[in-house]
């Protein structure tokens, strides 16, 4: 034996389910992408192509399917905690499945200023997440969101920083912020009847207003007063990891044609972007 | 001469654009994707590399966000017009310029129900989109929306087709209708004054209901019902076309599971899918 | 009636289909994306949802895989000119198809030098297209390729051109000339028993020779002669669109950190880009 | 204090750097996308937005295209440990630096069969990509590639897997085995003069040669062999991870239009797939 495998996993990706619940007055839907990962006494699949005990990949998908049938998938984490038991409930031998599940969302059509009962529209890049690790003994459930383009016009500087050779960045006491957050954090316990949604909801809220107040001295401490604020606003919450590009707006320089720029008109760009990135424990 | 240049223009891409006008109690921002094309005397940088009448695409940059900053950006349609006739104003040998905008939609964050000043979001994966084609005898104004998911659990048939030796596609009276939503229009007349930004809203609100509250024989049936009704509700609009991918939910068979599936859980595939267009104009 | 429809056309997009020819000392292979658009007398399905002529796209994306079960599959042309037709031998009230064919491009895994009989690597960017549109009365077949990343680090200029007021770019006699390219073309005939891939593959070779060996005045100068030599190299060709975006790489000011840059350390920028285009037609 | 910042760091990322090397006869030239990452005694530009100690991310990219003039760039590898290298050396309060490579690879044009002195094509999709993070006390050396399409027509089987409730998958002893392998890996020890591209080359050629002639009993079982053969070929190579996803190719159903399907006809499928990983460390 020249190698050992020190790790391995198998799964099935983008497993994409629709769940439509026909209430009498209105119908509920939600569209999920779901990836399965387990874990477990694998390791003859690959050393000598012995399947006996790998569950195939297309029985995992059946799998989502047919528990998404009887649960009521009222929130993302729910439904992920109830799929990875399964698979431990069901096969001994798998001792860790990780469900990944990824939300496009949709809200109801609005017709003269109603909300419609079976027409829906998606139009939001945001995605809500969550990843669950369920192994023999516990849990583990991150919550989370990404793509949520954030910016503000004023009241962002970036000033007094080391200064080298390499150095030519003037300092600002005003630039415009913008970047595209990727948050997510774990609960400091999964409890049962815990309300999935409305804890969602209240972090995003925070981390939307504290974005938008905040006196920023660079982005890394807007990032920091984010991330405690969710803390101190929700008191499940026991970690939180930011990730926040820096997507530059850069000031045109309009001299050359005789004007003047005073903050109004700015190029965007994507690449090169600055990554601020920062995890925050509650104390 | 063995080839004759039978067709030719150049212009600059992706010219991205943010501008920022900034009042006491408030900031308003907007940001846009432009592309310019020019039409002209330009064959000979083509055949033999005389660059005297070619405006370096470059310079189009610049003028975009020159006239920016003297702009109030109010809607699309209005800062494409003038982009555009700056161009034709500016050298007589152009013939023509076409002017393609495309805006990332922002709105404000709100914070504690208030829409605050100067901070945005953006999650908006909708388009809205307007291209604008000015020679020296007029101008033609198209503006439209793309990236509009749109799905409706119910109230959408597609039965009495068509079959042949290779149809085996069941009738069915009852399924889901989901599409992605590509709209793009003219007006009768481009008028000073206009508001674009009402119409345009109006155009959308009235495609939507019309997606809403249809009883869809087939996603043209739809298609159609929506461009006559948008054509019908506003009075400039002269000829609208629809493209309407069909993005298929396919209801999952549970059976060998020993579950029914009555209409609740369904996979999402994107390839292959149906595409349907129409263009309707006003009779 | 408020509304006439003007012009329709509904089809299946994205057929995916892998064909395998199984000989007994090797395989072929080639991955397609087809998409299948019909033109007819489908008014009736519009405007009132009668679906009598409506041959579903399901069944479009059924024929595609009949057909090629039985083709030898040995060109995009062929099989499209086969598939287009099909449609239009069936059935009397379809007056037009037109069918687009795309190619993931995969080559044979070479071990020990040795092209390998049963196992391919598909690595490559670009793309080999065509589109075929049938009617009742002829067929037209339109070739050619995209996303061919084409980069000369000399031999390349942009000078003499038009200056005005929002012009600032400077002259430059040896710049790199980068591109993404894409060709199509007309053939004046497509006749029974043509090589479209032998024919494919001497455009596509005269095209790389000439940007290769060009002293480009502008980029503009190099679509020209490469359209140009493309219709003296081969007889069929009737005419060819290239579209050429100007991918800039700019040179770095190292000149703050005490560094000289002859024509070294450049950044790409992918926006804005210039764009170019033009069409040569056979004198 | 309420919370405590457990994890940081910053940087700047997609830097893109094009390099040539301009010898008399040819050129050189690569390609390169960088993203540059610092780890240190940031904590207080978080807490308090105190910026004294942070370097912008400007001045790495600055960084970036300073030590590319003076570096051949003969490798990834020699670049990134040269550069991740400089930060540590500048500045005492930075204890990590984790620089990311990635290439765009570009081949010359053949014209004539001649390959042309400096004239490049670019149409792979394959990435060849390293991260070296240097501590204070060391460093590591990650390379690989990812995007690399390998498919096979025989040769692979999926049979005597476990089966539950919920299998309804059929075995195989034949069917296509399709994948777009990520591979990265780590060298035992990173020594000056190692030829770091003869060495990847060496790897990319083993893991291919093994795929094309594996007889495969699952993805599983071809991964590990691939894995085991690169550590057996490189006598450098200490440990590496493929993941591999199982792209379906599945067998089109023609028995309702009268045609058998043996083996010739498939949908390819990119959702939902199948993904393969495994570690493998020599013994």
């Amino acid at each position: 034996m020249t190698t050992v495998l020190t790790d391995l996993s198998y799964g099935k990706s983008r497993i994409r389910l629709t769940k439509v619940t026909r209430h009498a007055d209105r119908h509920e839907i939600r569209e999920l992408t779901i990836d399965i990962e387990l874990e477990g006494d694998f390791a003859s699949s690959y050393t000598s192509g012995d399947n006996r005990l790998v569950l195939p990949t297309d029985t995992m998908k059946n799998v989502a399917y047919a528990i998404a049938r009887e649960h009521p998938l009222d929130s993302l984490e729910s439904f992920g905690i109830d799929l990875a038991g399964h698979f431990l409930d069901q096969h001994a031998h798998i001792s860790g499945a990780i469900v990944r599940l990824e939300e496009q969302p949709l809200e109801r059509i609005a017709v003269a200023g109603m909300a419609h009962p079976h027409a829906f529209l998606g139009t939001r890049s945001e995605r809500r997440k969550c990843t669950i690790r369920r192994s023999r003994t516990g849990q583990r459930v991150q919550s989370g969101l990404d793509g949520l383009f954030l910016l503000k016009t004023t009241e962002s500087a970036f000033a007094g920083f080391l200064r080298d050779r390499y150095t030519i960045l003037p300092e600002t006491s005003d630039r415009i912020l913008a970047t595209v957050l990727d948050a997510h954090w774990h609960y400091a316990a999964a409890k049962v009847g815990m309300d999935w949604n409305g804890t969602h909801d209240l972090i995003r809220e925070t981390l939307l207003a504290v974005f938008a107040g905040h006196k920023s001295l660079s982005a890394q401490h807007t990032l920091h007063d984010m991330g405690t604020a969710a803390i101190e606003a929700c008191p499940q919450l026991e970690e939180i990891t930011l990730a926040m590009p820096n997507k530059h707006r850069l000031l045109v320089a309009l001299e050359p044609f005789g004007l003047d720029n005073p903050g109004a008109v700015f190029v965007a760009t994507d690449e090169p972007h600055g990554m601020i990135r920062g995890t925050l424990r509650r104390a």
